[in-house]
């Protein structure tokens, strides 16, 4: 078996469980948060200082890297591991979340996403077999099934259309899987609605996928909202598989997230606020680029192991940030990065010693959002 | 003594010779190239990054950090060093170059030169004593006295005045040096006019400053031009002190300096043409950028060890540009100036040798420009 999942431990008074994830690049302790590398670079930062921050994998956009530079490219490159230098296992999205909402004159069929590139505007299909090919090409370890991420926010009607859409896409994928070494999972839709979500899980579920995610959350609801979804699919997707929830990283989020049993996550927030110069930090969020850091010889974050708190100063990278230096970004995506990674290292340490509820309690007395 | 320059050896056939430059902030082995740091960052690269380059020692800007963050906020920070994370040695030019190229309404007088800020608009006024005062606070290895880089082309009679006030400007800045610890290089000027050339570098040579710049090259005039002002004044500069030619840093340029007996060169060109997706090499200009180099799996440059060659090829390199993605700006950074002080290091190693001529016809063989 090239894909291995063993929990080691599970938290008490909590959902929260340790595990290990193998693939063939690699065993993955989880929960794990995974850097987002675009387009075959996590923005702003070197392979070596995406693998300084802890990462143990990084996700990659099908969209992104199918338009430009092409996934025939890709493989003639060796893959996506060797095209950009990451040897630690990649997990690779299906491309419709990115068709929703990045392309123009989308058009959604059963046959699957019509859509012209934003890029020159050029029309491409993906359907749920081709996007199975475009990642199979690009050789990541973890595939994703094409889905439709349901808008937010939309009715009932629509939701449950879209939703069984989706479901039939995800068994089209399965059948058209057919390489051993790479992993597919199965995504769990149904908007806003609990029992639409908790249809979708058994039906993902049954579908016998290496993994399960759940999609279509953090898209603009509340994230009581988000938490109430949670649970309400998280019980009935397998316990011994790894569950992902797609596209959620803010550090409140992450604490809940695991705290309900979900063992991967990705998010682009680290690096984007980087980017806009804004550090992320246990008690929240610090705009660096604010004049009161001008004269501030503190590191971003006191105790955080990263290269930019151990090197340099709020004043320096503020500086950086005015002058419109590269540099402010990439050591802002440095922290950023590491930070979160940071957190998920002493989650899961906590859920081996059996503190994760003391932790989360600290977690939520120190975080003002 | 804080400075000291020691001549290890002469090559045969050629003034190049190979020194060591002893500093506060560690030795520097001669000839050398630094890279140059305008705002406190030498752009898209870490410190440690510039270090694995090879770099002994960079350039900072004082026109930029007077104007931001400010050199007392980098006096507040503990000096230059401290506030960028760089521990081995700096050298500041004076501001005067930048002040003619980059500031509005400047107004030259006796005193010195008035001129509004680039960012705001804001009044100021660089002395040759302020400008001591400026580097002072950053705390730099090398200060360098401010001068008039006379523009290019310009008639003899406004070059003389020029060349003669930049003389009085070094006199008073050479007053004002009071910090043993800090490095003061006179500047000959003298526009294209052999002659000028000669009398500027036995005027600068006289005041006794730490080591001699050549400026007001590289303007715009052809390079046998160029390289005709140098023969004209390296033989008057002190043979004992360093010599340096200030913001010229071609690789055929690098070569011709070495062989005409200029120990330290700076030039922005490394880092400016990795933005614009375009790598220097031995044999030339390679634009990665290019169509041609979609699908070409080879590093930058074979043979070449700086990490952007050693872990990414050509392709994955072009695809970063084309995506205007910053990692693209920074591999290409950092082989430029790898590939850059590598042709330092080997020029070095055959003067020390004794092969030095032979280096320089076999690099005119091979270099196209």
């Amino acid at each position: 078996m090239h894909f291995s999942f063993e929990i080691e431990k599970k938290a008490g008074g909590s959902r929260a469980r340790a595990g290990v994830f193998g693939t063939p690049h690699g065993q993955i302790k989880t929960p794990v948060f995974m850097p987002v590398g675009t387009q075959a670079t996590v923005k702003a930062m070197t392979s070596r200082q995406v693998l300084e921050t802890g990462a143990q994998i990084i996700l990659g956009n099908t969209y992104h890297l199918y338009l430009r530079p092409g996934h025939e490219l890709i493989r003639e490159a060796g893959g996506l591991h060797k095209f950009m230098d990451w040897h630690k296992p990649i997990l690779t999205d299906s491309g419709g979340f990115q068709v929703f909402s990045l392309s123009e004159l989308r058009k959604l069929s059963e046959e699957g996403a019509a859509f012209q590139s934003h890029l020159d505007g050029s029309r491409h299909l993906f359907t749920p077999e081709s996007v199975v090919l475009v990642q199979e090409a690009l050789g990541t370890d973890v595939m994703m099934v094409l889905d439709e991420c349901t808008p937010y926010p939309a009715d009932l009607a629509y939701t449950k259309n879209s939703m069984e859409r989706t479901h039939r896409w995800a068994e089209r994928a399965r059948r058209a899987w057919k390489n051993g070494r790479q992993a597919l999972f199965g995504i769990v839709q149904g908007g806003m609605y609990p029992a639409l979500r908790k249809q979708s899980a058994q039906a993902v579920s049954e579908m016998g996928f290496t993994g399960n995610a759940i999609g279509g959350l953090s898209v603009g609801e509340p994230k009581s909202v988000m938490y109430e979804m949670l649970d309400a699919v998280v019980d009935i997707l397998p316990e011994e598989k790894p569950r992902y929830l797609m596209g959620v990283g803010s550090m409140d989020c992450l604490v809940e997230g695991v705290h309900r049993g979900i063992d991967m996550f990705d998010c682009v927030l680290q690096t984007r606020v980087a980017r806009n110069g804004t550090a992320l930090t246990r008690t929240g969020r610090l705009v660096v680029r604010n004049a009161q850091y001008a004269r501030d010889f503190r590191p971003i974050e006191e105790g955080c192991d990263c290269y930019a708190c151990t090197h340099h100063t709020r004043a320096y990278i503020r500086h950086l940030l005015k002058a419109d230096e590269i540099l402010g970004a990439t050591l802002l995506s440095i922290h950023n990065t590491r930070a979160t990674i940071r957190l998920m290292e002493e989650m899961r340490g906590h859920i081996a010693a059996g503190t994760f509820s003391e932790f989360r309690d600290a977690f939520w007395r120190a975080y003002k959002g």
